[in-house]
């Protein structure tokens, strides 16, 4: 009987194997979709399938999305897209953005990981350590922290300067490296728009795994992320720009993709 | 035609005309609810209407918890709780707990106010101002935001000292009463467990509303909440107290809810 595989012992696993960084976020948004899926009995689900058909030997994981399925109410489409990439061997994180007091956060890390069946999620640190405990106590899962996030408004508290004379994302970043991840199963969200952030949390959290969403639709700099994240973890997330590239022929979705991770590796060196 | 009503104006009128502040937390935990409910067809949807039933004349508001029914796999139970509570009267406030950057915060809002139909959401304001936009901008809708939390690692980053001098919490209640109160529907949730915290929030923000969970099972005060929460609206929750008294007997829910309906009246004279 062999340990079951750590979700980023997975990835990593994955990210040599396939030589690629890339995550593909799925954030399905009718309004977006091709036309030839309205008229599919589930277009979402089936728009989704075809992007994990199209993408999933060029990505490492699949990032669904919590709220666009949520808005739509095919919350079942989630839970089927998420069994069908881990039938292909993908890990999925849930980007659902969780957090909440203790007693509670155990009913989030049951919907995360057993009703939604994820590999990880993503969770939000305002409310503090023992807020997160549900979740970390979950060894063999990832637990994704949002540091330092991909907007704007992100300064309004992250950047806050502290007494201490950290920042607030550098605390949470420190916080994360060394009394929330005594399992090895912590990761942090940090926009790859923000790659002088990137930085300090490489110096402060080591080679803890970073999630960095932001790239395509949100401007997000792949040579500037990957100088500054060098020495540790990265999974790089794109989602608008490769499911919806400005052609709606089959093949676009997957030439997106392709074209990101290409980018990537020729910036990895 | 009159403009619609909005949630913190209909929940003003309804502690006015019912004398009472309570709302009780819809949180169903199947490992808790009465035995007699195991054998019914949907078991958190008939504990939860019963519940409605018993004490809808004794509360404010009610406030459904989304992980409740998420990890239960419930959600149409949710949606059909907030309903009938809407049908009753009784304005819902739907405690999830959300946050993401803008382009996706729009999703959750359609989820809390157009799919599960609220009246008001809680919000954790950890990703910046434009991150609450979506939810501020439905101007009729409550935004209810997370400053100070009732679990102790709330301190972890809430009460973070700035090198403004002001601590976390009260640098959000500082936005909130100025940015991000542009259309007078954001509320702060301040846990009964921090008196302290409270009042100081209540001189930030002045009367802005403060939700109070944490009465009850968490051991909040409610003689020093009233006293520090003095000059602004005030919603105070019980969730576990009420859901789950000592005895089964039908009348002990309606019970337990009279009992911290009365308790808070007495404290506020």
């Amino acid at each position: 009987m062999s340990a079951p595989v750590s979700f980023f012992d997975a990835v990593n696993a994955r990210q040599q194997a396939l030589n690629t960084l890339l995550c593909v976020g799925l954030d399905p948004d009718v309004s977006k979709i091709p036309l030839r899926y309205h008229s599919t009995a589930r277009p979402i689900l089936s728009f989704c399938r075809d992007v994990v058909d199209a993408t999933h030997d060029l990505v490492a994981t699949f990032k669904p999305q919590f709220a666009h399925f949520a808005a739509a109410d095919a919350l079942d489409d989630l839970k089927e897209i998420i069994a069908y990439c881990r039938e292909l061997g993908v890990p999925v994180i849930l980007d659902a953005k969780r957090g909440d007091v203790g007693s509670t956060s155990e009913f989030y890390a049951q919907e995360a990981f057993d009703v939604y069946g994820a590999d990880a999620v993503t969770v939000n640190p305002y409310l503090g350590g023992d807020s997160l405990e549900p979740f970390l106590e979950r060894a063999d899962k990832g637990v994704i922290l949002l540091c330092r996030t991909s907007n704007p408004g992100g300064s309004d508290l992250q950047n806050l300067k502290l007494a201490s004379g950290e920042e607030l994302f550098e605390h949470v970043a420190q916080l994360a490296a060394t009394q929330w991840n005594t399992r090895g199963n912590v990761g942090l969200v940090v926009g790859a728009t923000r790659p002088a952030e990137l930085k300090r949390v490489r110096e402060i959290a080591g080679p803890m795994t970073c999630l960095l969403p932001g790239i395509g639709a949100q401007g997000g700099d792949v040579a500037a992320s990957l100088e500054a994240g060098r020495g540790g973890g990265l999974i790089i997330s794109s989602s608008r720009a490769v499911l919806y590239p400005d052609s709606d022929d089959a093949g676009a979705v997957r030439a997106a993709a392709n074209a990101t991770r290409d980018l990537i590796n020729r910036y990895r060196g």
